[in-house]
């Protein structure tokens, strides 16, 4: 009735087990049928009782038999019409290969690429291994939902010192980027509100988020002094994302006139602001512009940062400070959570930033991107020209060409791109509403070094037209 | 009209744009009122040139004052109804000490505690620091928003030889934890399903995930099997959240005959199964559970698992299986996503699994958690002896104890056990509908030697009564 095989690598328990398993499965073995005792089973089949034991255990956690007190074991009824075809047992096929990663490109002009050398191994590694050695123990529980605590107060310190924004570490909430926070966002906003005001053109990628949550987005004009206000206010949204220290893509500034104004839709609507401030740390010529939340800390604005564009994308850790009166439901809904961000992570970086190493490598980074960010337009000025208008330079990972002159168009331009070795973001994703007027070029330089950077803009100003 | 004072630490520049800052949003400054030159500044001010220049250029870039060329700056028209108060300057308030952490417990019963000295931090730091040397340049961008593939790939093997999974690394989507894992099915799912059934008891922070995510949540009763699956057969959900392995809180396996009943009730009605296999790598006899997964790879299953129960819930590590059928869904909605999970988290733990240190470190947990619920229960037998019926032992980091006479009931016990030091973790937050008919006294044993088990138990059983 069953074989078993000494020489299989399948212990014996488990090649009985199997045999039996497959018996019920395809009611070769009936229901109720009763199981030879223990002791038969192993003299018929020559093997030990543990052998047999150790099979009918397995089988009878797992149901495929029932017990009766001193009678033994049964098959348990199953409905056989509902059992599937054993999953095949064929070898299994060759692991595939990796996911080919994004084609690597030799110039690769996406904003969201940093320096690739300018991670600062050697330090995260020392604040890493304090980190470990003194939190080990914490590692055998939840966290704090909100984060931990002494990460919230080295960035709470950092705001106010760097970013003009003033609040207190219980109105930070740490997140795993951008979009966990917004996820987040959307659940406590998803009863009062239901219409996000966006930028046009502006970041895509918390579009998808808000959509996601089934809200309706928005797209409002942006233009050298932000998001258009006027249609702003004849719209019906009731929240405005906004990114107005560094507008992203076009880096515009919005004037303080203009902030004032956005604050007060704010306060006098009962509206919410959602400061983007993604990477305003990076100001090439004088400070960097101070966030809007410091106008009016205790106004209804949520201010949100990253370490991503500065430190690394890779790491996933970003905050937001929410304002007191989102506070009580946040709680509400989110100290049933666990926390998204590693303990040892966000250990290691508030350690990162108590010895003093954030600001350092903000300060470190700023000047080696603007070295970047000046071979991009010298080299721009120089293949270019005056084909092109050069907008929102002076600040963060990209800038934005205007192509003048008749040109082949994005897509055109995108494909020869690509066939010369060149990645670049396409300008269109960021529009919400049709594409734009004129071809815009996005192009980001954190990736590459001075020389490629010259070498990619020489090859660009070759296809372009 | 303005005074600078070379004693202040804050620097000149600073201290005049602060003051030019303050007069325009006063509107002492009028709109539209000339500024002195750089040159006239300075001179008045005995101070340098660069001074008035750096003020200048800070108020301009944030749009407080304007330029004419050749003409100067000028300032800009504000809208002084809307300017708020200056944010007050006042000292900050000292930093508050940490918030209180739980209470700490001298025997603590929390079902999510795990053995505080049982991190294998050694061996961590050796795969940590190999991943930190290696994939230093891949922390400068993005890493795929689906997870590491490397991880993913050994998540695959581990799966099919220890829990029975079969799936393939492109079906796993790296998570940050069950509820972001959940959130994310919740968005995939939420066109085509509105309803989802829960087990009742069973674990509460799904339910909150659902909520949140506007879905109906429908407790259906829980026995020895398992789901009551002609409660699930009447209502209206299309989802069921299940725990068949190790049924959370009450420890049943769901037989296989019901297995095979869910499964069609899935199939033969497009309805999905989300099977949450949190710790069922726990089994302290016979060998764990095979995953329902497994008996149907093609069915519409989608498996969670979690390194939170064997490794550290700190890490925010957990990964899911999704049906093939729900892969075109999540690339379209999570391909603009990225990930939550910390990338050098990620190869830290695809090299402990790679080396072989994961399964070691399973079997290491096994032994020590098996001795903490032996010791358990033998002080249950000695100090409860016949006053209670344990349920769900033999797996996991809990059982539970129904008490049996006239006993004080949870909100009294609760009260006297936290008293005492002891924290419980009461067992009707896992009861969706009203309260269960006794008491059941829900008891984690992860987090305690035996020693302190022993104690625990004995002071429990003087005051439950």
């Amino acid at each position: 009735m069953f074989i078993l095989n000494n020489y299989d690598t399948v212990p014996l328990y488990k090649q009985l087990y199997r045999q039996i398993r497959e018996q019920v499965l395809s009611g070769k073995l009936p229901a109720h049928a009763k199981l030879p005792s223990v002791r038969d089973l192993a003299a018929e089949l020559s093997t030990s009782r543990n052998t047999v034991e150790g099979a009918y255990q397995e089988l009878y956690a797992e149901g495929y038999i029932y017990s009766r007190q001193r009678s033994g074991y049964f098959v348990s009824a199953l409905d056989h019409d509902v059992v599937p075809q054993p999953p095949s047992r064929e070898p299994r096929r060759q692991a595939r290969p990796p996911q080919p990663n994004l084609p690597t490109y030799r110039y690769n002009f996406h904003p969201a690429r940093l320096d690739p050398s300018s991670f600062p191994a050697a330090l995260w590694r020392t604040c890493f291994l304090e980190c470990l050695r003194e939190c080990s123990a914490e590692l055998s529980h939840y966290g704090d939902p909100q984060g931990d605590w002494g990460l919230r107060s080295n960035i709470q310190q950092y705001l106010e010192r760097s970013r003009g924004v003033l609040c207190e570490p219980d109105q930070i909430v740490i997140c795993a980027g951008l979009q966990q926070g917004l996820e987040i966002l959307a659940h406590l906003l998803q009863d009062s509100h239901s219409s996000v005001a966006v930028e046009d053109p502006g970041y895509h990628l918390p579009r998808s988020v808000f959509r996601n949550n089934s809200f309706h987005v928005v797209p409002v004009a942006v233009g050298p002094s932000g998001m258009d206000l006027e249609q702003l206010r004849t719209g019906d949204s009731t929240i405005a994302y906004v990114t107005p220290s560094h507008q992203l893509p076009m880096g515009y500034v919005m004037p303080i006139a203009n902030r004032l104004n956005l604050i007060d839709w704010a306060q006098s609507g009962g509206n919410l602001i959602i400061e983007d401030d993604y990477d305003s740390e990076l100001r090439y010529h004088g400070k960097p512009i101070p966030s809007l939340q410091g106008l009016r800390p205790d106004g209804n604005i949520v201010y949100m940062g990253t370490f991503s564009k500065i430190l690394s994308p890779a790491l996933r850790l970003s905050y937001m400070v929410l304002p007191r009166s989102l506070l009580a439901p946040f709680h509400a809904n989110y100290d049933d959570y666990f926390s998204t961000v590693s303990l040892l992570e966000q250990k290691t970086m508030a350690k990162f930033m108590e010895q003093g190493c954030w600001e350092r490598h903000v300060r470190r980074m700023r000047i080696i991107y603007k070295r970047k960010h000046d071979a991009l337009l010298q080299a721009v000025e120089h293949y270019f020209s005056n084909k092109v208008t050069v907008v929102g330079q002076g600040a963060g990972l990209h800038v934005v060409l205007q192509l003048h002159e008749e040109n082949a168009g994005e897509t055109e331009i995108l494909r020869r791109a690509a066939h010369k070795g060149i990645n670049l973001f396409p300008f269109s994703a960021t529009c919400a509403t049709g594409g734009s007027v004129s071809t815009i070029l996005l192009l980001g330089f954190g990736g590459m070094n001075a020389a490629e950077i010259e070498q990619g803009i020489k090859l660009l100003s070759e296809l372009c037209f």
